[in-house]
């Protein structure tokens, strides 16, 4: 079992990586780390567990450390949920002090050096790391997760782009409320409302999808537009997507390249990768976040609604998809890039 | 004051139709026609007053009649909420008798000799009226409003046209449940989700965008595309509008354009056209469906989030477009419609 | 494995049942049953599948036969999840054929040789069942389970009869749109609203819960008053209890009672028991439906804010209960009880 | 026309003053009073404006003070949303100037020299203000409007105190949202949810209600119990009450009792009072947050459901009262208070 420490652990993707890890086959939680404000504390006295199910006794007892590499002495292996205004520096230091830093934030996201892994659609950019230990002189390294729409945006692209080639993708989210954390939405804004804005997340999309589907090296060359919304569900981002192809692309072969695809985690059979990364739903009606958000553990997105688009024609498509944004989203995609990591020999 | 009649008065349409004429200037609701299971009640023993505020004592009272012209003979306009597997022949029934008929069913939207009016975008096509008398060899007419999404699409999409042309409209909707009707969507299938079909409704705005924006004899040279969801809203349909435009088409530009149009309603001082058709909001974060649905009595479209696009480039933007999908979006269109044919002479 | 059948098979209750019994130990669905218009049909064909998950590949194939004895020839059990106004006559030709019938049915709950039974909390009023035959000349059985409201409220209550004897139940209910069926509740209806009102529902609470925690002869000499809410919630029925008891019940001895409190399931190993059949949270802001309705694999009662009350001072009590209302509510219960009758050597 | 200052003026409750205010026949608002970080910001600087429609121009470009007598030098009458752990001080600091201070905060309710007045039920209890001036020598006063839950109860109960007495009330309440404030629930705690539990509510009413409901000089001689609990809904606070009366109380004659009650707050004819104070819906479904929160501009408490009781039997009843928690139940009950004041010649 490899020991891991947990920064930001009392925010809600803090909580799913508790969630997620407490049972892992490979990982054992070892410490938390969360604000000044929480250190010394014993973990239950901080705040409050949103997830359905008990926290763990052993974690409710475990005391909170500040996020400092010398609270984690024997610990290779570190998740970030720590805000993105904060995080930079700090899992900078923690990668300089030797350990591998997998993160939720933004900080280190657009970091030519830093990779951002979505597994099933890019693994191999993890090759940025030697990259990233020569230009900054460090033992450990940063790798990050993408922003939770740009996860599920891109896992439900990668088929298409290895099929038909992109041209343009223009996608409008609706969005859970989860994902703006906790407290997060207020309710005064969201019952009965839908909120057309969310800081930076447009952008966070727009540019994201390019470097990971992009090559290592360099951006992809297709054009991608969001428009992202607020909606009062808990869990689950759906997504709107039309696209551009370069090749001619018939709904029934898109269906084929969502159904058939699989990647490097199916094939190493990474605990956390879905056995199907998408999952194709045919009624006309779905995929719905109350329905269909768990499919494979929250690790999968569905899509659905698969059809012709009068725009691109005959080289278009349009689509729903699904997926679970504080898992698939977040710290379940987090997971499963240091399950590739380990698999790969990066952490021992 | 001109006498009118409502055909399936019933239904939540209906309901709204009551509301909006029961104050009327110009219009004196005179009888309420439903199925064949109301015919002989009194309109309060049929089915809930499901609007807010109380249903007027004389309306709870009047007996309700069936949807034929026989009953409604001194009554020269009539206004259908009918279901459109029904109100076809009903309808046209009804025109042969010699009413105008003013439909919110989409039984004859497609009929090239039948105007679907959003009279700030197309009063011109008012002059079918008299195409279709002599087509049919009718007295009375039928006029339509557009489908609820459409009705808000082809509003907000006007001045762009006028302005800049338009080549491409790709556009995802957010709708309020109100829109199926009562007992319409039900609440197990909504709450904490959001479902991604409506029955027709994307062919719907496909082509009734094309034929109103279109010149009178033929429909519009762009292309359409829709995405339709239902989410948890009681009123107010939002949609995410991309464009691409022949000319190019700068923020600022668009803005401008949208918040000086005004279009003949205005200038005629039409009793239910707002003041300013499409309400520009320059936060960031509006508009929102609880917040600006009832903006100019709930006939305004109010857009935001006017902003430049990465696929469409010069020629292209994005913006959001709210409007009320009971009022502006059906019945209160249909009013508006009424209140044109009469300045225009058509009604007496 | 014992086979068995399901009445009413295609509606929410229904889908509940071949949730709970696809992976049982003891029971093997067989044979499903609807209403004439889904006769003949597979079950896929019929209706959707409104819960999450997947529905089994070898029940989405079934074909579905009538509600009628004769098809079920060698089924010793069966589940009814029949609407109230048939059930009664089916129900009883079923036990006529020597079936035992577990009934979510209202329709023989009042008859006093019918139980109705909440296992933990009137196990032995399965004696009820050979008074049954005796009376009705019936080779099989029909037993009930408890209106949704009454289970959690019973199951919450007996810990407190045994303990502190009761006088005065007053209940208000904030009860789950899932209590009211598919289609049920439109959302029209309870999104950002409460309806006080379910048919039937008050009535049912105040005389169940006097006949269940009854004596087996008679009803118990409490008196019961009840005012039900719907409210926009998914599962989970909440319920703001005051209770006059007869001797002194201070809370901490009521907390004690509820903690310890087990019953004939919980010695008996049951497989649908749950562990705890009433949890007690001393957090001051639960038992939260969202959180807890799956306490127990949704059969165990969750209870909080146990305190004093002003009215019944020293002699009173109030407290707030959680249930699943369709687990332990309806298919969950019935399956208990149907586990109760195998053991007890009912059903071989 | 009178000046009067807000203190608090951009919270929840401070909007609901500006918008019941601002086209005040008697009122006119003068000064808006905000804590430090907000002080000589102009108004739409610091935060958004809730409520649906427009902030009135003039009100955005107002300059926001401190809250201190010294800013409002003029003005004779001030309204008070101030937050109850600040509210205490500076409220007293504004009596001692001379200021009369109408204040929704709870700081001083329970002072027995401040009343409570909910107009309708007690505006006798005005004249501890000249009790209140001789005690602390203030040429000002403090009056409070109750805690919103506490104005809705108080309401419904005082026709049923004057025609039968009381013993006993319990009342389960189902509070909106808005109760908490701006940005109060956070979404992630009540979509699909109910919380149990609202923070020092259940004290407040039990103990407001039996001031208000009492003589001057002593508090009522009934007992009331409460269970409060967070449900999502906007706005509209639901009671589900069960009362104890002390003569018989047949549903009918109680009925009679809220419907033909009207108070000195009628008599007078003052502008918010509303035309009747208790509205009675017969319907079995009424009254519903969403359809009747409006009733007499949000200032009318609605009842309904109003039915015998199997508790306390033929002195016994109960029913479901509703009413508007930011306008009856705050801002608009202070604005009534302080027309009440203005018309006993306590302003001039």
């Amino acid at each position: 079992m490899i020991d891991v420490g947990i920064l930001g652990a009392t925010g809600l993707v803090g909580q799913r990586f508790i969630e997620l890890l407490k049972k892992h086959p490979w990982f054992k939680i070892s410490k938390l780390a969360a604000s000044e404000r929480s250190v010394s504390k014993k973990y239950w006295e901080i705040g409050k567990w949103k997830l359905i199910g008990e926290l763990p006794r052993e974690i409710a007892d475990e005391v909170v450390v500040s996020p400092d590499p010398a609270e984690m002495d024997d610990i290779p292996l570190v998740f970030s949920a720590l805000p993105s205004d904060v995080a930079g520096p700090i899992e900078a230091k923690f990668a300089q002090a030797g350990k591998i830093v997998v993160s939720n934030a933004a900080s280190h996201r657009m970091d030519p050096f830093v990779p951002i892994l979505n597994p099933e659609a890019n693994s191999d950019h993890i090759q940025l790391v030697d990259k990233q230990r020569k230009k900054y002189g460090w033992k450990g390294a940063i790798l990050t997760n993408p922003n939770c729409t740009t996860a599920v945006l891109t896992l439900s692209l990668k088929p298409l782009l290895d099929e038909f080639g992109l041209r343009n993708v223009i996608v409008t989210s609706m969005q859970a409320v989860s994902g703006a954390g906790y407290p997060g939405v207020p309710s005064m804004d969201i019952i009965d409302n839908i909120i057309p804005y969310i800081k930076d997340e447009e952008r966070k999309v727009e540019v994201e999808t390019k470097k990971i589907l992009g090559h290592v090296e360099r951006v992809a060359d297709f054009s991608v537009s969001a428009s992202c919304n607020r909606v009062p569900t808990i869990d689950g981002h759906m997504e709107s997507v039309f696209i551009e192809t370069k090749k001619k692309c018939p709904p029934e072969k898109a269906l084929e390249a969502f159904s058939t695809f699989t990647a490097e985690p199916q094939r190493l059979k990474l605990p956390s990768a879905p056995e199907k990364p998408v999952i194709v739903r045919l009624e006309e009606d779905r995929p719905q976040p109350r329905l269909d958000r768990l499919e494979g553990n929250g690790m999968a997105v569905v899509v659905g609604r698969v059809r012709g688009d009068p725009v691109f024609k005959s080289k278009g498509l349009k689509y729903m998809a699904l997926g679970h944004n504080t898992i698939r989203g977040a710290a379940g995609c987090a997971v499963l890039i240091a399950e590739l990591l380990r698999e790969k020999g990066y952490i021992e």
